[in-house]
């Protein structure tokens, strides 16, 4: 099956990125840029914004176009692939395969057997089977992961941290069951656990659960809880955070947002930042293994 | 503290039964009288049957009556209480606290910053302050409780097993955090982890997932897996199942339900096997303990 890319490559050969949703994708080319690496964009239909992958050298491409991805890949002297912005896990239906994923077709159903960390590890081996590196954000640029401590002007208070705490131990509690990068606890009581519905829709739920009356906790009490499962692969799915998970937390009636530093990536702090302070919320960096800061 | 009842009392003494909604704490009634034993309803308002209560001796109360339940409860001579039937988690300011509740406010108030366990335990204890003895369903009525095995025709196939088994587990992981009665489990891929929504909401959000196309498992695999909590106080909050369950499991395109034999409760199995029949689901009580049949 192991088929090695003809070019020889180096640490600095292009960098490929392959493009979901949002504006990270666009984040880490930018920081790749300013390093000196040259960028290949490929972005993904369906996902990719239109707009801002104009500004690169880019080719787009359907989800499953695994040949083409190869085929143009090896043209433009890409050894390295990042895997970044967000994309709803795809129905198989909604994958344009081309004939290479069809033969490789028996891998790819046993991949879909499994929960997110077992299809994610399984695209790894699948890209390295043809002579392709993964490499995570982190990897290409560390600037990217949340930092610890606070971004806006608030922190969080005594029950805040307990929460917080109690957020983490249930997060490592569900991991081995590749599920929940994030819950929603409120004075000690969970409110919710991430499921498929991302964390978007949970905070949704949250703000539902309080208007029909079903949290006993006053408006601006309860944490979001956000961390990387263990074990996840960090080249191909980090947990993120941008501004509409701060409003989400608002509308839930939160008093802030946790996300688990250095594993979690953030593109645009500052934004988060300024969302954070307008909505009176606390965003913070904490250590997974330590008591909260 | 402790103001023990006049009266002295017997095993046999009248059933006090706090009526929540939903058929059960007739199902329990009629199982009480059924044994001989003479029953008093105090019937939940907003929350029981008006219709059904009428058949039997009945008292209309608020919840937070606590004084008014200890008079008429001694006029009654009722030493053992039960309470059965759905209520869902009260706001404090639905409550209609009289005299005796406002003066015992500081201990219901720490009782409600704890999660589901600690609430009810702590009402167990403001009963048995007053000298009244808390009885679960399943020792007033052990034909109640959920049996081992299928209760309509249809079986869990090898799939449906691998899914329960993983629930279960699961269950077992959160257990502590004080959450989660229930998950749904698809091909070995959590669905759902149920938080304060309930299993009827939990199952309508696995339904909106499979609209969305968010759930990669066909129609007619997954399953819902239902157990008590560990250190769950059975006397006053066991999980059960109705037709309902399984209609809203069947609308969730699941393959069928599995509950924890023993620790669930049933008012009308023939019923729950006539609706799953007819959506042509399963529907089985397992061992938590051991490999599911």
């Amino acid at each position: 099956m192991s088929e090695p890319l003809p070019h020889a490559s180096t640490p600095e050969s292009t960098l490929a990125i392959v493009c979901g949703a949002g504006s990270l994708p666009f984040a880490l080319a930018d920081a790749a840029v300013r390093r000196g690496r040259r960028v290949v964009l490929f972005a993904l239909r369906g996902w990719a914004d239109p707009q801002r992958v104009t500004a690169y050298p880019h080719h787009w491409t359907w989800m499953g176009q695994f040949g083409r991805f190869i085929r143009l890949a090896a043209d433009e002297g890409c050894r390295d692939v990042a895997f970044i912005g967000s994309v709803s896990r795809p129905s198989l239906w909604k994958i344009r395969p081309d004939l290479r994923v069809l033969r490789l077709m028996p891998q790819i159903v046993r991949l879909y057997r499994g929960g997110d960390d077992h299809l994610q590890s399984g695209i790894g081996r699948l890209f390295e089977q043809f002579g392709f590196r993964l490499v995570g954000p982190r990897e290409i640029a560390p600037e990217l992961a949340m930092p610890l401590g606070p971004l806006g002007s608030r922190t969080p208070g005594e029950g805040d941290r307990a929460d917080i705490a109690r957020g983490l131990a249930l997060l490592n509690a569900t991991s081995p069951f590749d599920i929940g990068q994030a819950v929603v606890v409120a004075e000690n009581h969970v409110l919710a656990v991430e499921g498929p519905e991302g964390t978007d829709r949970m905070l949704a739920r949250v703000a539902e659960l309080r208007r029909n009356g079903r949290i006993r906790s006053p408006m601006g009490t309860g944490v979001l809880i956000k961390a990387a499962k263990i074990g996840q692969d960090q080249r191909i799915d980090l947990p993120t955070i941008g501004p509409q998970t701060i409003e989400g937390a608002a509308a839930a009636g939160l008093s802030g947002v946790a996300v688990v530093a250095g594993s979690t990536i953030v593109a645009e702090p500052e934004l988060i930042a300024s969302a954070a302070d307008r909505v009176k919320l606390f965003v913070t960096g904490v250590d997974a293994h330590k008591a909260v800061p």
